[in-house]
């Protein structure tokens, strides 16, 4: 059970997928935020009035198989082509099958069903909803794309209209769940987009299922400039209000001198982690080796955070009689399997 | 084995399929023209350089399950959304595999596959055409499009660039097939552009199957305005040659005179046909009922036309060794179930 949008949320999928149907991840499913504006899905939501496809298009493919022609279909940006330059084909497909259905979800379930994708995606919502970013500084950023921006710090993000009802299915699953993980991605506009839902908000305060925090690596020009571990618990806490996150999990492997140079030139810098601190809130602090090894990129490796991931959901295969030993045991007591 | 384009070959198609691996109709293959340059096929061929996906679009749809939404899926229009609008979204499955796979055949296969159709189909070739039309005053009219505006009559049609390769696996299912269909359809944008390719006319020829004209039920303003049964056939000599029609089928239900006179007003008159001068000419002449029964078109009615197709191929469920007592066995010995 996953939640975000955009591209850290697939990168999550991408390495969980392969262990899905495994002892340790009976089901796997992903929330993901639908208030994306800019690009293809930005066109497609001004033009034709649709949920903005892209982060739920994202997110089916990484739980599809990646070299399958449909896969790469889905993920397929038209070249050329006049009013196509751009589109992705798969924000097409969602388009135009919400188009015939007039149902959002539907579009999405038969994506999953022509893809075979290994997993469930769920909207957060229904309602076309807008992300308004305030800054410290009083100024209001309309739009997603603006908020991630700003390059001033954020004082709050809402949504447009507030309070938008949740889409049932997505409460229920979290509900359920055994595991909830938020993130890795943009803390205003991936993450806290789905919190400012109501129903979301109460499902993850509700749910018996460890909430874990997947802490970006680096903090994010324009959007979460200096903020170190704490500060993106705060904000959490500030936004959502306590009583969600029990636990983070942080990666544990120096990145290399050259490559956070290379990032300080943007702005960028690592998200630091003080564990005693936030130990001391009653946050649980996991570290693992999560460092994707190759390339310029400083980026989450899908497989090593899937593995770490998969560490935090209740280690014994026993059945419903036997009490598990591990904490989250208890609350996931009912279903044996976690990160369901 | 039915050859044409557009609309016509596809509604033979949407009847026929429904008897695919019956004993009559062990294959069915449709051989497609690549010369639209209007619509939504027009604008992916200038603005992508792909083949004019449109044609081949209906006739895969025309085989799949109308009622399925991945068919309703492919035959979508967009009604909006700037440079979306008016492309169906088959097209741009059409062109986007394309893109991936640099294969259009690819591209067909895949669609054929996702939509579960009974039946194959074939581009007449994979060379980049363009139909120019040839008025009987000398006028030239470039492109498929303007062909069917022309509103003189066509002394003849050709492609540019001439005698491009046949698709090979579309001659190999002419050579093999036992029932060859051309038509409904029209007659110099549809039906000839097929026969102009060396290898399809040749295959025609050369096939042991009966290769049938399905003749139109009303002429075709700005394109056939004025012929008659006998100058259909006289058109296709002309273009393509003696000793490729056998037969001809023809629809022996009147038109209500109402729907002549609706249609005497757009220069639409019904194709008459003289039974006697057709057979002097060694044409055999096969009539059915065949019309649409509602509705204010004249059209040819699916299934009455699949089954008037159908009692042209051979009677004889034989095994090979027994040889079949209809003139068309003899040519289909080698395979049991004609309409190949």
């Amino acid at each position: 059970m996953a939640i975000g949008g955009g591209t850290g949320l697939s990168v999550l999928l991408r390495g969980l997928k392969h262990h899905v149907g495994t002892e340790r991840l009976r089901q796997l499913t992903g929330v993901v935020t639908v208030t994306d504006d800019g690009g293809s899905s930005g066109r497609l939501r001004r033009e034709l009035g649709v949920l903005p496809p892209g982060d739920i298009r994202n997110c089916i493919a990484a739980l599809a198989d990646d070299e399958d022609l449909l896969t790469r279909l889905f993920q397929y940006r038209f070249p050329n082509g006049g009013g196509l330059l751009g589109h992705s084909f798969g924000n097409l497909f969602l388009t135009a099958l919400t188009g015939i259905t007039g149902d959002f979800h539907q579009a999405i379930l038969t994506a999953e069903s022509v893809l075979s994708v290994r997993g469930k995606i769920f909207p957060a919502t229904l309602a076309d909803v807008r992300l308004r970013g305030r800054g410290v500084s009083g100024r209001i950023y309309e739009g997603e794309s603006a908020i991630g921006l700003s390059g001033e710090e954020l004082a709050a993000v809402e949504l447009d209209p507030a309070n938008p009802p949740a889409f049932p299915q997505a409460v229920a699953a979290l509900e359920r769940a055994d595991l909830i993980l938020l993130g890795p991605g943009s803390l205003y506009t991936s993450i806290l987009p789905n919190l400012l839902i109501p129903g979301i908000r109460q499902a993850l305060v509700k749910t018996r299922a460890r909430v874990v925090l997947l802490l970006n690596l680096m903090t994010q020009p324009g959007e979460t400039d200096g903020m170190m571990g704490l500060d993106h618990l705060r904000a959490l806490v500030r936004q959502a209000g306590e009583g969600i996150i029990d636990a983070v999990l942080v990666n544990s492997t120096p990145i290399p001198p050259p490559l956070i140079a290379h990032y300080a030139e943007t702005g960028s810098v690592p998200v630091a982690v003080d564990r005693a601190v936030l130990e001391a809130l009653g946050v649980e602090v996991h570290e693992a080796d999560l460092l994707a090894a190759d390339g310029d990129l400083i980026r989450h490796d899908p497989e090593k955070l899937a593995r770490a991931v998969l560490e935090l959901t209740p280690h014994s295969p026993a059945p419903l009689s036997r009490p598990s030993t591990h904490p989250a045991g208890e609350r996931g007591a009912q279903e044996r399997f976690s990160a369901n």
